[in-house]
């Protein structure tokens, strides 16, 4: 059980890049911070340890880990047996790695617990620069979840409404990582690999490592991630 | 393995008098339904057991269990053990049994289908006349979701939008089961008590127990609820 402050926030976590440095940013925000990964039957389900190495480090999180399973309804690369991990996609449009309404599914929940904890902060490490175009990622997106939700809490209607933080959505890949060393971010502890090896060894292939592998380059800094061989 | 076609959509059913007159309206609408049944660790668990049972009459519906343990988050009478059901509450304002952003997560994860699936229509029995006064029963809230879901999904994003229809919106209770009655809803089956007993008789005091009671008492029709004595 976490206990809530008067200055808690929720992050939502995966133990990837983008929110292990969001993670970051909102330790230096808030206190008592709640870190909610979701188990959602992901193929690349070492995240949800690397989530674990991570939350280590910082001493005041509640790390959180809630199953849905998203493998049940399927659809996604990232979700169904049936559909494999694509190397690094070059045709336009959504992704197959793009999971159904994965971002509104995790802020619902997540805004679930901020209503029972009467905590007004959500972070959420989305970016529409350097990503793979899904929908729930967008700036758009989130304006509208976080007025759907304001209309759909006790929190809202009382008029303590609930704040979405997106701290990452303008900034580039290679930005994001300069941010994340600031604060002292381990990257060699995140995974972003969507289909690692079961030691958590990463492709270098997908549309993920593709960005994580141009992101370090491009911030000029030592990429160090473990690629599989 | 749920088979959509065309003419498909998906109905929130819990197995209450509500979820159960819509998904017969929807019945009417469309061929070849999947009804989603959340099982939230609600402590009412009887009515999935209800839900399965009402299902059978339907030939052309296809029948889904999804867990989301909300007790894990808790905050409602409904989920919180530490929480205790009322009986029917006088007091203004929402009301305890509201379980934090209950139906976000549910629509959530109805789109999640409707995503996967490709379909349109999703349906809701939500009411706003003779109800708890949960803020995520609200029309408004409901077109904010349809518009946050159409930002974020594939579906929404190609053009295809998400459609979500509540037929019983600004229906008295007792106007839902006139409706029910004319489809045939064999309302014996469905139950709508936050606190049965453990062979499903109703409490005949909560909330929910009050608005059914009423509902049948100004529809004229016999109630056909079996209350613990």
């Amino acid at each position: 059980m976490c206990v809530a402050s008067k200055n808690s926030a929720i992050v939502l976590f995966s133990g990837g890049l983008d929110s292990t440095t969001t993670l970051a940013i909102a330790d230096k925000n808030s206190s008592d911070l709640i870190a909610l990964t979701l188990n959602y039957s992901q193929k690349h389900h070492f995240e949800i340890e690397a989530s674990k190495k991570i939350i280590k480090k910082y001493k005041n999180v509640c790390h959180v880990i809630f199953d849905v399973d998203l493998a049940k309804i399927g659809g996604s690369a990232l979700t169904d047996d049936s559909i494999k991990v694509p190397e690094s996609e070059t045709t336009k449009g959504i992704p197959i790695t793009y999971v159904p309404a994965r971002n509104t599914i995790f802020l619902s929940i997540a805004a679930a617990y901020a209503e029972k904890n009467n905590i007004k902060d959500i972070y959420i490490g989305v970016n529409s620069i350097d990503y793979s175009g899904y929908p729930d990622c967008r700036e758009e997106f989130i304006k509208s979840f976080e007025e759907t939700i304001n209309l759909g809490t006790k929190r809202g209607v009382e008029g303590k409404s609930i704040k979405i933080h997106t701290p990452l959505i303008h900034l580039k890949k290679s930005e994001i990582i300069s941010e994340g060393i600031k604060l002292d971010v381990d990257y060699s502890l995140t995974l972003s690999c969507y289909e690692p090896s079961l030691s958590g060894e990463a492709c270098g292939k997908c549309d993920s490592c593709h960005y994580r592998k141009e992101g370090f380059r491009d911030a000029k800094i030592s990429d160090p991630t473990i690629y599989k061989k």
